[in-house]
């Protein structure tokens, strides 16, 4: 089970552009902020331009307690660009909020980012050499400077996308407002995903159609991965080394991230879950009285398994709604306690029963072997663990901070070692056969890199600095 | 569908007696009002008596936002009360918030209480024609001041409650800290739901039994109607007119708003819910491809439906779980914005599908009607509403403001007339006689007076008036 | 030197009533308090009534920040009060703030009150054992509660308000809003100051005459000790035991509390502060180079003595003007850090000079001390302390909560005693003859009951079970 | 006079290293910035290095408001700035606050800035044409890029600063942390001041050295003009063209802007202003009955006047602490309101009388006749006006934004003419030579650019669009 507290650095990013110019785009980018909320909880911002200047207002916490209707109202423009970022302890400063925004010769700049540039240390310490200043620890304000240094040199904005991109190694789905102009890119293996949208003349991307589902706008298609967007001209251009023959679309989208309610790449995410539950049952059957999701992200896969297998599908865990907000008293043992705020048992439903419990992914272990313990606890005869996603045995570089390659419990245990550790009855992982067939996009389109180590990208030269690196700068 | 805008005054109360004097129980109250946030999330409060003094500390909002370890850690004492009142629009005040305290002859007393009193406003009057003045227009305020001037003729608290729940009309579950003295009291029918619980040598009541949950405590039995529990002594007492032939257990706690994971009065709420879904089978079945909840209430009662027809279940709605707190721009078209903001549907789970639509309740319909829209929109080809409560056709005296009764769509129309409203192609309600059987409780021992004016107590002498004043004080 | 941390209980109040029901006059009040911030800084409240219900907003903190345009909006009305709260450490509380309000038979009622009733205990105890609740510590919770228990025996509030009269023991100046009506009281002897103001049709009362040369209304004249107003009617009633032979005008607003600018019964601050200095030259002559004020209430007298006396007026001493808000880290030395941070010295107003440093009074004599050092360490010669007034030896029961009697440096010692103490050259005080006229009213209508211990009304029974109870519940 | 609507940007700062590496200095420099905090309300700022890392903790407001012990205890280390800025309306935004810091090739440095640096557009976007980018709108951000880049070149930050000496033209007093390393830099002619004091091994600099004396630390001496510290050795350098046969402190430090208990190169501004009152009397004797200051600043001179001309001091008009922090609804009449509100006159002391009254000051002149008509309307019968500094025609290039040129009432009228608008009896303005004298330092070593157009440094090319971009840019 991947715990709010055990992956990060989801983001979510949109970008709207209006014809009209007397219609303000802010309220729509709040309403857009708002339905990617899931993305990222730590904080939020909203740039805009209002014909003299990009206006920006960032604030830490959720969408709807750093904006009220008097900020939107100040925010004019009929474009702009907006993100919120995941919430992490601790590190979190309103200087690494976005949209990152700086002034330089070619007037101002807004940038919101989602992704994870492999090496943004070397490039920034490359522009520390040529003398840049530096005042947040982000990859955005890299990218920023990056591109202000090309546009300096041609004040062509394409131009400066296409150069920059060819120095970034990592994912990138990215909105930048350049003084009026907003222009949109998608690293050339599409790793994050990035969508387009129209509601009349005005032209939307967002991180996830949710986002245009809230506003009313109709999804059009996804940006192409390696493609650059200028919204105002309505045109479309190539970063130079896309279109590419390998893509790489982050299968964790499908698995866990997204939500279901989200069409990424084509592939309806609820749909893809359904399948990895019929074809979790086809790997793994299993003889039960009940299958029973880790809410909320496994409940269509958990439906899935019960519609393939006929063993009826019950809910037998409840999730508290209020848990991301709560502090805990430290004279309480904290990781019980955590999980017991977290999750509750129905007993009803998991008395006396063999029980097949579905979860989307195990990365450390830790959270799932606390709940298998509420579980039996609850009286649960028999636990069979069915797994959405393939073991998970490296590391993430694009983005999803989820753990060191040590602290994954897959990367060096088998199955049956996993299995007794974590304490279930029989315990099946998803293939990655069977998860890109589920996904239905072909494997050479598909990121698969903490599962088997084929990354789309080049890695970082030392890979221990790069996590020792990742984990102080965040 | 009752939206959370359509219901309110729900309450949670908690109350904990540790026999162990260096024991603080605050943070345990904290964990068991979080665990029952969904009854009520407009202000929190706690009141602990420190040996010397009551200290209550309480304010707006969540108890994560009104609570930090600092208030908590201040909040000393081996005995106290919790509270967490539900929210509505306007009229809400810290000098409404709860627990209520006041410094009389007898002392200090602080009272937290869930339920309704229909003869308040008359009970009041008395009051404050024998010279008693108020400074908040709760019911609380008006209980503590009979149980004060009881205390004053003779100061025995368990003879003060036996002889304010004499002139008592309506519902209440009651904490209420006398000084050192924590005492427990339900009304004679037990409208509003109580459990018992112990850890230890610490004794617990609290409205569910989710908050033992939370706080590892052992759920005994429930307090019974007409109980008047004094933890201290850990004895128990009966008011006059209780035990009684007559109970009255809130059917609605059942059908909407307990959690699914607590255990109202005996009787499991997800066991009810479920057997609700497959009742509404047995009595309007459908021939559809996918039976769908209104998330989240209607959740086990789908399941059910679906294990009853063998239908596959199915999520084809999402519910953000961010919306109670957000504000949409005037600029917007209000209700259609406010119902997708809350809900999403899944294309791929309705498109060309037959759809049992199930959902817990009808109040106004205006909801319904919305939701309806959305879920056409998405290409569902046939919907079939099944609603997991018989229509509701009179207004709830006792403590669920859900509406007047001519805003209630059911009052004045038979069921087609509501489906064509609603603009379903099938409409089926749950029988009352099938709501008894799902719940498990005799008629006799159940309120059904929204459903059928069956009400177990005394009514207002003028409801019209009733309804009018009961709008303003809230 | 009185400092902050030494006096409280200080407070200022306002009413306003205007014929025409269109102007609001909460906006007017709000300037009114913020004239009369000095008298109290811990909390601010307003209430108007707006045709319907009364209206209250209260907060801690300073006026401005207490109030916004938001709020003053919403406080709609033709007629008010207002309050502000001295600052106390610690004790201080929301529901201690006032106006304190509450509802009772007749309606609802709002009360600002300055003053301090000395048998409010007795009164609140006879009240709890009638059965009154009470939810503050505050003496205007008492006395609402009298004069709701009388106008419920008869509902005429001027009468009413004389039987309370003859039960309350102690200082009031009163403003109290039942429903439209706005009634004004002063104590028969006139403890605490009241004036009375028109600006066109609307009439005005504040504790201080600044109040309305801020709003631009006139000063008319003094409400008299004992006399009651109404305001709608523009009438005037005596409490019982008024006019009285005997009046007791608080000396301590000349030499202290009142802002310079004010004229109180009749009398002209600012012109009383310069007779005091002009009297200690008379009584006290000093041979010195300079006379340095303890800024600022001591500035006028400074003034005075330098006109008498020929020595120049110099500024030795700068306060800083944000003291009241600042914390002091634990590792430093507190109290003398506390003095430096309020005060610090012109060195070369003082090095080598002959000092006559005039102050206001002396208390407990522990800040004198520290900054008779400080003038010390500055180079000063000799330091010739003059004091404007008598040795407080006595406490005072009236509202200002300098010390108890065993605190007051001057209660058990002479005036050599105490010089050796604080470490002056030569000390003297003004006679309690020159006070009284350097006022310029005779001593019978003046109270200097904590000089000579001629109190103007009965004293508590037991003065040290009184002391520990103030110090108490504040 | 000049209120605190009329004049702008003074700035406070500090510089603490102490060679005990275990003593935290945050606590230290919180205490200076608070007896700083007359020169900047609307943030305040401190940086510290914690052996590791440069932390900064900035926010909007007061001193006492921005910091609390926790964040004090959270900046940890040995050496840190700190940094008050003055609060103008609107334009004030967090991203402006000092210290600003940035991360570059040569670790992390911070700066706090006090003065105006004439060129800094010209170098900005100099600067923004070789690439770098910009995230607030201050000189500070300019200079930090400046330095930056100078020292990748060659890593040694004196010669760095000595480098961005030549190229900054206007006034500039530094604190500069790279890294563990303290430098403090004065501009070559020193027109804004910075003192220098130790306290046992711990060395200090200061805007004024009020901020010595409430830490306890001992003044020791100015930093020179062109003068650069580097604290940590001890050591002192030169800018490449200080020390100079030219110097210009500001003169209006003496006249309005530092507090009177600080000595600024040398000269107690105390004294200085007495100096002025006596001249003025000198220059422009009056026949009248009292002397009256305008508070605060004036007071010292209108002593000088009453001592010279033995007229009677004494205090006509009181000014409210609380002022500065007051909305004024928009019913009322603005202007009336605002000087209202912040000065009331003492009627006692102005009525029937001939007043001479002293200001430091006039720029616009609207708030003198504001106040003209105040002081009529209290009675008087002869106002007599004589002004502690010379006619201002001139605007301030060097931190003082105190109006554009034809702003400036004194810029084309002479004497009779600014009498007759301001309507007073007599005018006598203190003249230049008569101000040098009084302050001591000899007319080449004081900046009256504003008086004279004496300007010490070279100007902007184009003023008009210097003044445009100024008022655009703060």
């Amino acid at each position: 089970m991947l715990g709010e507290s055990e992956v990060r650095d989801k983001c979510g990013i949109v970008g709207i552009y209006s014809q009209d110019k007397k219609t303000g785009v802010a309220s729509q980018i709040y309403y857009a902020l708002y339905a990617l909320q899931h993305r990222g909880q730590e904080s939020a911002g909203i740039s805009t331009f209002n014909g003299n200047d990009i206006l920006t207002h960032r604030g830490m916490g959720l969408v709807c307690d750093v904006f009220n209707p008097e900020k939107l109202e100040e925010l004019k423009g009929n474009v702009g660009i907006g993100h919120v970022r995941y919430s992490t302890t601790g590190e979190s400063r309103i200087e690494n909020s976005q949209p990152f925004w700086s002034e330089f010769q070619g007037g101002k700049i807004a940038i919101a980012h989602n992704g994870d540039i492999i090496n943004s240390m070397e490039l920034r310490e490359e522009l520390e050499e040529e003398g840049h200043n530096f005042v947040s620890t982000t990859d955005s304000e890299v990218i920023c400077h990056l591109l202000s240094r090309e546009y300096d040199e041609k004040p062509n904005m394409i131009y400066s996308i296409k150069r920059v991109s060819e120095q970034l190694v990592g994912s990138y789905s990215l909105v930048v407002l350049l003084n009026q102009d907003l222009y949109v890119v998608r690293d050339p293996v599409g790793i994050k995903p990035l969508a387009f949208a129209r509601k009349g003349s005005t032209q939307i991307v967002a991180s996830e159609t949710v986002a245009f589902d809230v506003i009313g706008a109709e999804h059009v298609r996804d940006v192409q991965p390696g493609e650059i967007l200028h919204l105002n001209r309505g045109k479309s251009y190539w970063v130079a080394n896309a279109p590419n023959t390998r893509r790489a679309h982050c299968m964790f989208e499908y698995v866990y991230f997204a939500r279901p309610d989200s069409v990424i790449d084509g592939r309806n995410v609820y749909r893809v879950r359904l399948n990895i539950g019929e074809a979790l049952y086809r790997e793994h059957p299993a003889n039960a009285d009940v299958v029973v999701p880790v809410p909320d992200s496994s409940i269509p896969a958990a439906i899935g398994y019960s519609r393939a297998s006929g063993i009826p599908y019950g809910e037998g865990l409840i999730k508290n709604r209020y848990v991301g907000r709560t502090f805990i008293m430290p004279t309480q043992e904290e990781r019980e306690t955590a999980v017991k705020l977290k999750m509750n048992p129905i007993r009803s439903e998991l008395e006396g029963k063999r029980i097949v419990l579905i979860d989307d992914s195990i990365v450390r272990g830790t959270t799932s072997r606390a709940l298998i313990d509420i579980i039996r606890d609850a009286g649960a005869e028999e636990i069979h663990l069915r797994i959405g996603c393939p073991p998970i045995k490296s590391p993430c570089y694009y983005g999803i901070a989820m753990a060191t390659k040590k602290e994954l419990i897959a990367s060096t245990r088998n199955v049956e070692e996993i299995r007794r550790i974590i304490g279930v009855d029989s315990l099946g992982y998803l293939s990655i056969e069977s998860l890109v067939e589920c996904i239905g996009i072909k494997k050479g389109f598909l990121c698969t890199g903490c599962l088997d180590g084929d990354y789309p990208t080049p890695l970082p030269s030392d890979i221990s600095e790069y996590e020792a690196m990742r984990s102080c700068s965040r």
